[in-house]
C-alpha cells in the first residue's frame, strides 16, 4: 500500500491551480499516492466574514497575487497566467462534476482541463457549454455526467465534502492532510507535505 | 557594486523571523547585499479593517500558522518555536530602535536578537527592559540609543517608511522588494526574490 495525501482544491483557487498541474508528478517521484478532494471554499469564506475572495475585499493582495501568478507560471513553464474577467469563478458546477470523476479514469485529466481552461485560456468554468466540451474531449457523455452531477444525492456529497474539510480546519486552498491529519495549506508547501509521509 | 534587495518586515511577524534568521547567508552565498527596512504592518492592516493581526481574527489561520512556524523551525534546525503571550507583538519601540541601527554595526544582529527573544524565548518585545538587555549585550549604551529612537525626528522618519511600504504595494510582511521596484512576499518567496537579481 503506498501511502496518500489529500489534496483539497477549490477551482476557484488560483494556487490549487499551480498545485493541480505538477501534484501527480511530484508524488509519482516519491512513490506516493494522491487523493484529490474537490471542496467549496465559499461557505468557509462566509464563516469568516468574506462574502467573496480575498483577492477581491483586498486590493493590494489582488495585484500582487496576478503577479506572482504571472512569474510561477513563467518559471514552471506553465502557459501565461490569464485571470478570467469573472473572478472568483462559480465553482460549484465543475466541483459537482469533480466527484463524479473521482471515481472514473477521467478525473484526473478533467480537473486539470478545467484549471487550464480558466487560467491559461481566460474561460469561465461555470459556463455549460465549457464544461461539456472538456468532457466530450475526454470521450464522456456529457448528458449523462452532468444527470449525474446535479443529482441531489451528488450535491450532499459536496456539502459533506466541504463541511469535512472546515471540520479539518482547512481555511484556504489548495491544502494537504496526511493520513494522520496533518495540515500544509499552500502550493508552497506540496514538497513539504509529501516529505512528511516518507520520512 | 553588489546588487541590493530590501527585505521589508515588522517584528510582529512571525513569518518575518524565519526570514531574518536566513537572509544573510542566502544573500551572501549569491553574492548580493540586503537592506533590511523594518516598518509598521499595523497602520497597513488598519487600512484593510483589520484591528489586529489576521491570525488573531481568523482563529484556524493563527492555529495553522503555529503549527507550521514550529514545523519549519525545526526542519531548519531553529530553536523550537515560542508565541508569546501578547500577540501580536507590540513592535514600534523595537522597530525604532532599529532605524538606528540602520546606521550602525550593531543593527543586524540586534534585529536577529529580537526576533529570537520574541520567537525562541516568548518574551514580550514592547518591554523596555528587553530591548535594553539586548543593546547591552551588543556593547552599546541603552540610554544614549533610546533617546535617539525617541526623537521625535526617528518616529516621523518610521512614519514615512510605513508610508513608503504603502505606497510601493506592501501589505504584508516579510516582503521583498528589487531595485526595478518588484515585490515579493514572503518567507517562501526569499529564493526567488534574490536570484531575480542574478538573472
Amino acid at each position: 500500500m503506498k501511502d496518500v495525501l489529500e489534496f483539497w482544491f477549490d477551482f476557484a483557487s488560483t494556487y490549487s491551480y499551480l498545485t493541480a498541474m505538477r501534484i501527480e508528478e511530484k508524488a509519482n517521484a516519491r512513490d506516493l499516492c494522491v487523493v484529490w478532494k474537490p471542496f467549496l471554499l465559499g461557505p468557509i469564506f462566509a464563516k469568516q466574514g468574506w462574502s467573496t475572495s480575498p483577492f477581491i475585499i483586498y486590493p493590494a493582495k489582488g495585484t500582487y497575487m496576478v503577479h506572482d501568478l504571472k512569474r510561477l507560471c513563467r518559471d514552471r513553464g506553465l502557459p501565461p497566467f490569464r485571470l478570467p474577467d469573472q473572478i472568483p469563478a462559480h465553482s460549484v458546477l465543475a466541483s459537482r462534476i469533480a466527484l463524479i470523476g473521482l471515481d472514473e479514469t477521467w478525473g484526473v485529466a478533467f480537473y486539470k482541463a478545467v484549471f487550464e481552461a480558466e487560467f491559461s485560456q481566460g474561460l469561465d468554468i461555470a459556463d455549460d457549454n465549457i464544461l461539456r466540451t472538456i468532457l466530450s474531449e475526454l470521450a464522456q457523455d456529457p448528458v449523462y455526467v452532468f444527470e449525474q452531477a446535479l443529482d441531489i444525492k451528488n450535491k450532499q456529497r459536496l456539502k459533506e465534502q466541504t463541511d469535512q474539510a472546515e471540520r479539518q480546519g482547512l481555511f484556504g486552498a489548495p491544502s494537504f492532510v496526511t493520513p494522520g491529519g496533518e495540515l500544509f495549506w499552500g502550493d508552497d508547501r506540496l514538497e513539504q507535505a509529501l516529505d512528511s509521509l516518507i520520512t
